[in-house]
C-alpha cells in the first residue's frame, strides 16, 4: 500500500533529525540501495548508497543542525524547505534549500534533489 | 547558454504574476509545446500545451490571487512555495503548495509538479 501523507511527512522529519544528529552512515541507511542524490540540482548525480554516504560524510566533522521549515507531500513525493546551520571554527554558515524526495512503499528514500544555489548560502561571524 | 539563477527566479515570479492575473491561455503560453504538468503530484500527468491550458481554465471563472513565499533554484530547476487564495461565493480557500519546475534555455517551462495534498487546503468564511 502506498504511504499516507502523514507517513511521508514523518519520514521527512526523520530525515531532518538524522541529518541534524546522525552519522553519514545513519543518513545513508534512510536511502534505498540504488537511490539517486543530486545536491545541488544541476551537479553530478550520486547513485547508490555508498556514493550517498560519501556525500554526507563531508558533514561528519562539522557541528551542524537542521530544522524543517515547511513540508508538502503528495503521492510518494515530498518537497520541503529546511535550514541547515553549520558551526565552523570561524563562522556560522546557513543554507535553506528546498529538497524534493521520492519514497518507496517502505518509506525508504529513492531519490533526492536539493534545489539551492551558491548565492543562497549566508555566512556570518559566529 | 543556460539561464542564470536570477533569470530562473524571475521566470517563477512571472509565472506567479500570470497565475494571479492572467488567463489560462496566457499561463499555458509560458509552457513549452510538449511540457508536462502534474498537479497535485501523484495525479494524472497532463501533456502538451492544450491539456495544460484546459487544466488552468478551471481558474478562469474564479477570483484568485497567487503570491510567492519562497523560491530556490539551481541549474534549470526551480522549487517554490507559494500561496493561492481563491475567493469563492461563500468562502475563501487557501492552498500553499511547493511547485517544482524545469525550464529550457529560453525560460519556457518544460515541466511542473505541484507538491501538496488535499489536507493542505484551508477553507474559511470570507
Amino acid at each position: 500500500m502506498s504511504p499516507s501523507t502523514k507517513q511521508i511527512r514523518d519520514a521527512v522529519a526523520g530525515y531532518i533529525a538524522t541529518v541534524s544528529s546522525g552519522t553519514s552512515a545513519e543518513i545513508a541507511a534512510l536511502y534505498a540501495e540504488d537511490a539517486t542524490l543530486e545536491d545541488p540540482v544541476g551537479s553530478e548525480i550520486k547513485v547508490g548508497r555508498a556514493q550517498i554516504e560519501k556525500f554526507y560524510s563531508a558533514l561528519d566533522s562539522i557541528d551542524s543542525t537542521a530544522e524543517l521549515l515547511t513540508v508538502r507531500s503528495g503521492g510518494s513525493t515530498a518537497a520541503f524547505h529546511f535550514r541547515v546551520t553549520s558551526h565552523l571554527p570561524d563562522q556560522t554558515v546557513v543554507v535553506e534549500p528546498i529538497d524534493v524526495m521520492t519514497f518507496d512503499d517502505d518509506l525508504t528514500i529513492t531519490s533526492m534533489r536539493a534545489v539551492w544555489a551558491p548565492e543562497d548560502v549566508i555566512a556570518g561571524q559566529r
